[in-house]
């Protein structure tokens, strides 16, 4: 599309006859305006641009590889993780057509069909068409690259965006975590029971009487119950505060208001998009309106058809331009919001990314943790058996019957033959 | 005490010209009625031997060192273990007092008084007095050495006897026996129910949802309850089978049975020797009757106090020869008796101790079992632990998020700025 022409200037003559500044050149469009473009900068500007000493002209349109986003960020964090840091949040380079190279309508059309789409309010450029985008980390399958579009449900009747998508998993992620410490209180409760249990057959007084060596087996067998209860109950103690309290408490309550708040401002820059892009869409009928009645009036004045004056024809292009001017800055704020979308898409993203693999490496940290207390509970079980091992060993019954008899002989003079 | 004087021969003078057969000497009592003894074989009879062709004398009781009870015990069985049978039951030889050396009722006040003791109808030598017994096992503190005597309870007044205390031991081991498999049904109990709800908890679908590397580590950590679950009933199981059923089963309801045969067997020769010491005493009483009848009849002879004829006295000395010979066969039976009675005693006796040391062998192998098992289900267990621990090694939250992008992309066309 092409901007209406500055009213200062006649559309095809270059009537300032000083040089341009350096780097500056002047072309003119196919329907025959001039415009300008400075060739380090790539700057493109319908105003002539006057010596270095003038104030700077205003783009016009901000340009693609301005390094827009530079760690500004709101929603980063102190202690952002470095890969955060490390990703450019630059757009790459795209070409740059200069405006209006096309007629309006005809622009827009190409644009939808060849290289661009609009979905919900935001403009991709249009797959296998135009250049090929980078990937911010071509060596990761990072969120950050991967979540732009949305998606459809299979029922095709409702669509979630991608970020949508990343929050989700973030929230079924730290249910699962919940789910984990649930279990965790499942095996903890089963451990008390199982100690309880044995803690309480330890106390039993069968076979209490046994004596001997072999007594001293059995009651120490009866112990070894109270001593694996113990290790046991142990267990179930060590789970609570080592397993199922960090799972439980990691990320707690606030962590599903920092998902909100996430939320929440990426959909108002979503919000923001879809105003601003009506303003767009609005600019644009109206520079289109204010095209056609100009044309229209430079028309009559030609044929003589009307007796318009060149001063209506003046006041037209002058309203012309104006509108030329509204819809270049409605693609401006466009743009400058799309831009914030985009680095709040990268950056949160990235931020539920570290978030995702903080979850796993917890998680990961803490069954190891489970792993590790098992292994100790079988090692002090073992343990507990040995010294019953060892009295079993030493049960003698020679020894057993001596101390039994020394008990409880009656006597140990034999009867004799009667004499007569 | 003396027994009467034989009618064929005179009280003191030796009729009989003949010579002794070899190793019989002949003596006479202060009394003055001739005896015979031989030295080698230690027979001592009132009877004149006769040459060694004649038939073999009556001893005049039964020889202490006779070998009554070489093997033939009607209790002994199979199998029979080699300590029982190497203890020789000959009672050790004892001081040979000659019969009659005292009058009878002199004799028998000293035998209370002074060497030997009748308790429940058996007769003991005093302690301290007369020669010391030696023990049958004076190597061990076999139950055969240790029994003799009753026991007194607390109160005073109930005794039992040495072989009901032997009795009451075995009975009490049996039930002992009984409590021990009581105690390990009850461990099975906790193991089944233990396995039982750690199987229920390996079934949940808590946290079932998680993905990736994290997800297969926690899929394992949910299996390896179910396989520890496994590990605890195969436990139950094998205590079941391995302790629990060999210490219920071990000397079954037959056991108390065979006890009670002994106890029976025991009682019916105490009761005999009851019967067979009455009928000494009796037989004792009458032969003193008949002696001071025929005292009395010989001084009134000797004095001319009456017209008792030779006749007469003749007939009272019969009388008192019939009386001693009656006691001598009494003094015999009850020996006989007591014989028996030791030897069943002895025997029966070791019988229980061989009994009791399989008792205590058989608990110690089978809690060694238990022991053994309880270290292969810790063994086992930690065994299932150690595929959780290789899965959780392996997290890879990397892994982890582009399994997860991979199926969960929405699309990596990042968005781009409109043209105008």
């Amino acid at each position: 599309m092409k901007p209406a022409a500055e009213s200062s200037a006649a559309p095809t003559e270059e009537t300032d006859r000083r040089p341009l500044p350096p780097g500056w050149s002047s072309y003119i469009t196919p329907e025959g305006l001039r415009y300008y473009v400075n060739s380090s900068s790539k700057e493109t500007t319908w105003r002539r641009p006057s010596s270095s000493a003038e104030a700077p002209q205003r783009p016009l349109a901000r340009q693609n590889s301005s390094p827009y986003a530079n760690g500004c960020h709101s929603g980063t964090k102190k202690g952002q993780p470095a890969e955060v840091a490390n990703v450019s949040l630059r757009k790459p380079a795209m070409h740059k057509q200069p405006p209006g190279s096309v007629s309006p309508a005809k622009r827009q059309i190409k644009e939808v069909k060849e290289t661009k789409i609009t979905i919900n309010c935001v403009t991709f450029p249009l797959p296998g068409e135009g250049p090929e985008q980078q990937l911010l980390k071509p060596d990761e399958w990072s969120y950050c690259d991967y979540f732009w579009a949305d998606r459809k449900d299979p029922q095709g009747t409702t669509s979630v965006t991608g970020f949508e998508v990343l929050l989700q998993k973030q929230l079924k992620g730290k249910q699962l975590q919940k789910e984990m410490a649930e279990f965790i209180h499942e095996r903890i409760k089963i451990e008390e029971e199982y100690a309880k249990n044995l803690s309480k057959l330890s106390l039993s007084p069968l076979a209490a009487q046994e004596e001997g060596t072999l007594g001293e087996a059995w009651t120490q067998l009866k112990k070894s119950l109270h001593d694996e209860a113990e290790v046991h109950l142990k267990f179930s103690n060590k789970l609570h505060t080592e397993v199922e309290k960090p799972l439980l408490t990691f990320r707690g309550d606030n962590f599903k208001k920092d998902l909100k708040k996430y939320d929440h401002h990426i959909a108002d820059l979503r919000k923001q998009l879809a105003s601003r892009y009506a303003s767009v869409e609005k600019a644009r009928k109206a520079l289109a309106d204010r095209q056609k009645d100009l044309e229209v009036k430079t028309q009559q004045l030609e044929i003589k058809l009307s007796n318009k004056t060149e001063e209506d024809i003046k006041k037209a292009r002058r309203k012309s331009t104006q509108a030329g001017d509204d819809l270049m800055r409605c693609v401006d704020l466009y743009n400058q919001t799309q831009s914030k979308w985009f680095e709040e898409m990268v950056t949160t993203s990235m931020e539920l990314e570290k978030l995702e693999v903080e979850r796993i490496e917890w998680i990961q940290q803490h069954l190891r943790q489970y792993t590790t207390l098992r292994h100790e509970t079988d090692m002090f079980n073992q343990s507990m058996v040995e010294p019953v091992d060892q009295l079993l060993q030493n049960v003698d019954p020679a020894k057993d019957r001596e101390l039994w008899v020394k008990e409880n002989k009656t006597g140990d003079v034999r009867p004799v033959d009667m004499d007569i």
